[in-house]
């Protein structure tokens, strides 16, 4: 791997010096990718996140097996380049049609499904040491923020606590927005965008000094990139509200110790100080929501289960009590099952009771 | 069904009246319900949406059959009403945990499945002839919303061009929203995020005039609303942009002529002069996007067929002409597949040389 270079453009033209270099002294080009499989992920307990292990894998463009992923890199490498170049963001699957053709004389395209295209740049994170986001690649944008927050984004200057009942509709790409003004002493991150408007119409975060983060459903790359830079900029204690069940647990999860798939991106997405405010199962007993459960299925009792056995949840009797409840009630049950209580019940007291009592779970 | 009432709270209140009248009288409380169902549910040629019929069922409280869905009516127009009261707005989740209890002395709750409040819910549309979002009562927040437009919404004054890259977050519920100022000559809708992303960086809306919207995936109550507000209060041309595909047809068949869930919504909900901007057919074979065909799965086949027997279509020679081209490609086309030409092919030349050419369906 080549050493750091100053910005991503030029971690990508030394790769492709390399390439050459290899070529002119008659050499097959070659590039060392740290595998990204359960093989070579391993719970680092010092910095308490999931990372890639050492090992690599030879990608040979002189090998049969190799050189169509070879080639899916440097064509990545070569629509990342050119993005920088004009200063233009993508998606994923833009990338993958600017990527796709098929290779002159032959019936072999260079990519056939958007996953192979997915994987080349992940490769590109990995041997450029830049985040696919720096690359200018980007996901799906989702969610939106609220708070007393000033930013400056692609030129403007943005009050997060201006903006009416919608809010500010968090971009992909967070890398270059500014805080200009950060006056919160913490942050939610809820998964359900109906949470959120509850919190907002409530202007939980004016009364509370708190920013609120809402996805809806899954927690995206701009997302998680957003809230790890607000905790480690702004020494933000960030809290996860989400449903009692194995899910909304899996969600906290990754947040805080990372993914498998993301394991690569460890230093820059995991939330190393991230809390589970709830629903937890002790506010089922405390609230009585049991008259709310929702029955487990075989899938939520398995995912349970393998919960449980993470390495990071495994000797921590805190959450093993969580998991055992949760077992033996066989039941989940939602956030807004506190709604049962009153509209703004969540609001009045459940969220600032358990703040104020360190009811949390690390 | 009581005469309009001056507004939501009034209507509800009269709804209880007539109940309490009935009982005076000795007579069986009743209301009747305008049928939701294919039976009911006709095209209206005149005002080209789908509009619900003129058949009603009775829901006596003294009936088996009807005291339940009696009950629940009366239950969601309650929460409604106590919403209105207090200022607050609820998701259709929070109603259903609202309205969820067991009926006293007996095992039956009023609720089992949220289908059951959110039936109940559009019941209460149609007897206070009022929206649900009136009502205080939401569904999710979904998508985002950029161009030169000020609006005041919540005690705050947003300016639309102003938000950097992530554009202001379109909440669930548009109702209360003033424009102050909305200068455009029309507005472009996109089922994706991503091509949304495109077109903001590109500052599309700014070099045309325009205003961009997205959702990701399905149409949201929010954004179909504000759509046709912009639509009716700034007579602003609507314009969708969608895959060639079934699906994205459908989307466009959805905002122009109502759906039958949504018949008795029609009126605020549909766009009658939405128009469909593309990919069409001739795109395809205009750009060469043959290259990026997604071959038909049976599902797609079966999907276009229905289409092509809308009532709406039936007779259009122009829609017959695509689903006839689509179905001999026997392949569909994603708006991305654009970017095989080049990143900003879409904002450089294929949106501008459309709409300066009238390139759009009707």
């Amino acid at each position: 791997m080549a050493s750091k270079a100053k910005n991503p453009r030029e971690a990508i033209e030394n790769l492709a010096k390399d390439v050459v270099k290899d070529i002119e002294k008659g050499k097959q080009p070659q590039f060392d990718v740290p595998i990204r499989s359960l093989s070579n992920v391993e719970f680092n307990k010092k910095s308490g996140t999931l990372e890639l292990g050492n090992k690599t894998a030879e990608r040979q463009f002189f090998n049969v097996a190799h050189a169509k992923k070879f080639l899916q890199t440097i064509e990545v490498a070569r629509v990342a380049h050119q993005l920088l170049n004009i200063g233009k963001h993508a998606s994923l699957r833009d990338v993958y049609y600017m990527v796709k053709r098929t290779i002159p004389n032959t019936k072999t395209d260079v990519v056939d499904e958007q996953t192979e295209s997915d994987k080349a740049i992940e490769d590109l994170e990995l041997l450029s040491e830049f985040s696919r986001e720096q690359l200018h690649i980007n996901a799906n944008k989702m969610g939106s923020v609220a708070g007393k927050v000033i930013i400056e984004d692609a030129g403007d200057t943005i009050d997060w606590s201006r903006l009416g009942s919608g809010g500010w509709s968090v971009p992909s790409n967070v890398e270059n927005i500014k805080f200009k003004k950060v006056d919160a002493d913490y942050l939610i991150y809820m998964e359900k965008a109906a949470v959120w408007e509850r919190l907002h119409e409530d202007k939980f975060w004016a009364k509370h000094n708190c920013i609120i983060m809402s996805s809806q459903g899954q927690t995206t790359r701009g997302i998680r990139r957003l809230l790890q830079r607000l905790s480690e900029e702004h020494k933000l204690p960030i809290y996860v509200l989400a449903d009692f069940d194995p899910w909304g647990f899996y969600i906290y999860s990754v947040l805080k110790f990372g993914s498998i798939n993301l394991a690569h991106m460890s230093e820059t997405m995991t939330l190393t100080n991230a809390r589970f405010l709830g629903i937890t199962a002790d506010d089922i007993e405390k609230y009585g929501l049991q008259k709310n459960f929702i029955k487990f299925k075989d899938v939520d009792t398995v995912r349970l289960k393998q919960l449980s056995e993470y390495e990071w949840f495994k000797n921590d009797k805190e959450w093993q009590r969580q998991f055992k409840m949760m077992k033996g009630f066989g039941a989940k049950a939602e956030i807004q099952a506190l709604s049962a209580r009153g509209i703004t019940f969540i609001t009045d007291k459940y969220l600032p009771e358990k703040i104020k009592n360190k009811e949390y779970l690390d």
